[in-house]
């Protein structure tokens, strides 16, 4: 169901600032996050070996963790280092360490086997450390399959029904527009969709300047969508007929939307985005502007996608039929099954006696929208 | 489970007034109903084909329905008529239709094999639509059981036990009374009991003038029970000692209550109801009243009803004992269980290899009441 | 999973005062008390065995009761003696009855075969009835099983974690003390722990003099445990170093701490207690005080032990990993374990065809804390 060896987002840093113990299931299993003194960013199981209790509900001592309950001490790896009134510490006590990496505000954790953990494979957004894009980091949390917002990612076609009057384009352009073609990946998918001589969307005409808001606009957008739920949205708007399919850039204006979909459980999501600009300088009031329309788009989407998985819960022998505008979810959800699959078998093989352990080595590309 | 080729009321018409999208589960099949700008009455699996969003959650067009998510388009038979961006739609996509009949106010629905729907089924209630008859229809939600409702109105044993202050008549009644005698008719049963020289109920004595509120009746109910779960209770109020026995009519009220228990789940149930009087004229408040009175009783059944329910849930082991009163609703479920096993034993012999499909037609009354 | 066969804390006998009807699940059955017009405790079935209605809906008539949906009636035994309208009532209508015992204001009911109910089993506490020994009887309800509960009061070891600021000691003492000697007994366990010359813990602290409460005391806990879940705790606090171990009682103050830990379902339990007191004379504020302390305390065991339980269901897997402290609790669990078995063992010898049956007496010890 899951694919364990995989970087998944565990939190913003800004989540564990000031040592904050933050319980977080991922993948079906519970998690304690905090940073310790050392400014490192611990996780561990959040469940102590010897009776089960949550370690959040403890207290973290520098970059260890005691359990309140009868004050078993675990160190950053998630060795018990102390038991109180006894002096032999068996080896076995200890609780599960995942590997951690931060980077440009995103605290990654690796699920699966800890000797498969390469931080070469995270990929990598530069423009969530470039100073030049500006935004409001932020989290939803979904009652759904993070696959069902994966599939509402992946087409354009939802923008103009669910979005009209946020983040959409006008319906009518649904009719006459084709699919796009799909770039398939090996870890994903990128299309890209020109939307030419149109009025601005709505959150896009709210942050323009009054003498802009009613001229006609080229609209550009490449989104890639990466295993196991990383989707990365480059949207250019420039003026109508400039000609900026030809590379001119005056006068346009981008946008870089990140998002990261982590299982929480099978039918819940963990939901970080954040929605940058290129053009904003000093001034706050667009990221907010931006990011007020944002979460109105999303509810629209939270509402539908959340409806569907009661729908798809209620009658598990439903099965959906696919349309011409489903190529690249199709594609992703193979590749997926795909990868778990191959992860599985791996597993297996490992297990099997007399066999050398085999490792299927999925590699990310190293910087995600170089082309854009 | 449930009898699947028979008719159920679904709605009553004027929760479909202007339009409105009602999603409605029944026998656990999720349902929208919508009445078209033709004025034809629609109902189509709540869930689209292609990702399972519900339907109503969709928008209305003409006599169609189109889902909100990527925008195709159903029309009144469940076929997929548009798909935004996609010219040939494969026959294979739509939803399924449910055969639908509007008579009297009450909206008819056909969950089994659409062939075998046959309107002449529907059992008659003439008073729904006589002038003469006033009332007004309501409609209650029981987390419980359809068949545990049919119970509870399959004797009138409970009736001084649950409804002393209501509905009821004195408790000192039930330990005289004999258990009435039972007619047995093939989609269910008719019973009919004469409590002679009482008080009028509250219900009764509150709609009486002041000068016949201590005068004594005789009371008459004729209770017609019927599959899947419809319950008609024809009740007269005659001056104690009048001979309304023999006939003579003077100085008589009736009431017809017609109730239509439809399963949404195993364990939850769509209630409708009207409570009919003949005497009322033109003065609603005699209607109002009775509606009040109605749903005070009904009150009572539900609040034991659904903790029968819920100790039934707890010990599915628990086998209830009967008592002689029981001998309706024993019938009911004898005859229920029969056409249940008959409809199975037809499906599997449709679905035989080189056999030829037969149906077992269940003819129900064609007007129910007429002899009262 | 439940022994049977074994007495259980049903009720405090003020939650039946004036004839109230109290429904409560016990070992999972639904159980209806009531203190009949006679004044003896009457435990039914809470479940009408004719169409499952719970009997605490209906009403007491005297030592009976009487269903209020059909109105069959039920005398103290279960057996039914009266159907309105019924002349014959078959003999094997009726509902299961408990055996009961009223013994110093508990309520104790027996789970098991009647045949094997023995009030002689029944544990005594003869502080419950001194009037020596004053304190405020009292209820909570944990989402829990009930052994997470034993398991807490197993250990003293968790006083200084959980209940530093409440109940416990200082923290560093747990770094320097030892697990106790376990006493074990067959049908439970005995411990004792001395902690000498410390400040006095705040629950004891709020009720001393103002002249004693810088005073150091010597204090010494004996915690007795016994099946099926009772704990009884006699806590002593005298002048450091004032010989109290020696005999000496001089300037003690004692508390007796009785807790009845009753299964509600696998995952809940009643928990019944009160904390005693011998030196408060008529000033109940000493009671109210401690009861208040002691509340605080609780909760801080119930946050914990609900998260326990929500961190065991979500994951049946989990194998704790035991250390030195739990050698209570393993020998408690052990004991439990081999009785369940033995009673199983004993059932299907009892059921085997030309089997004698044979029953295994669990006796408790008559007076518990006798040599305290």
């Amino acid at each position: 169901m899951f694919l364990k060896n995989s970087w998944y987002m565990a939190a913003w840093d800004h989540e564990l600032i000031d040592g904050k113990m933050l319980p977080r299931t991922i993948l079906e299993e519970p998690v304690l996050l905090y940073k310790g003194d050392s400014g490192k960013v611990v996780a561990l199981e959040d469940r102590c070996c010897h009776r089960g209790v949550p370690l959040h509900l403890g207290r973290r001592e520098g970059d260890c963790v005691r359990c309140m309950y009868h004050g078993l001490k675990f160190d950053a790896t998630g060795k018990c280092i102390q038991i109180p009134g006894q002096e032999v510490i068996p080896p076995k006590l200890g609780v599960k360490n995942y590997p951690i990496v931060e980077r440009d505000h995103v605290v990654w954790i690796w699920m699966g086997d800890p000797a498969k953990a390469d931080p070469a494979d995270i990929i990598d957004f530069p423009c969530l450390r470039d100073p030049q894009w500006k935004g409001v980091p932020d989290y939803l949390h979904y009652d759904a399959n993070w696959l069902l917002i994966v599939d509402n990612l992946s087409d354009f076609a939802h923008l103009a029904f669910v979005h009209t009057n946020t983040l959409g384009g006008s319906e009518e352009y649904a009719y006459v527009t084709k699919p796009v073609a799909i770039e398939r990946l090996p870890n994903g998918f990128r299309v890209e969709r020109w939307h030419k001589d149109a009025a601005p969307p709505p959150f896009h005409r709210k942050v323009l300047p009054a003498a802009e808001k009613e001229r006609h606009v080229d609209r550009r957008n490449i989104g890639s969508m990466f295993v196991p739920g990383i989707f990365f949205l480059q949207t250019m708007f420039s003026p109508a007929g400039s000609g900026s399919e030809n590379g001119n850039r005056e006068g346009s204006r981008q946008y870089s939307n990140v998002q990261f979909m982590t299982p929480e459980t099978r039918s819940s999501t963990h939901f970080f985005w954040t929605y940058l600009n290129d053009f904003e300088g000093d001034d706050h009031n667009i990221s907010r502007s931006l990011h007020q329309s944002l979460i109105e788009g999303f509810m629209e989407d939270k509402h539908l996608i959340e409806a569907q998985q009661k729908v798809l819960d209620a009658d598990p022998s439903f099965k959906m039929l696919a349309v011409a505008a489903d190529a690249a979810l199709s594609h992703f959800r193979w590749t997926f099954d795909k990868m778990v699959a191959a992860e599985r078998a791996a597993d297996a093989a490992d297990k099997a006696p007399g066999k050398i352990a085999t490792t299927i080595p999925i590699k990310a590309p190293h910087q995600a929208g170089q082309n854009a």
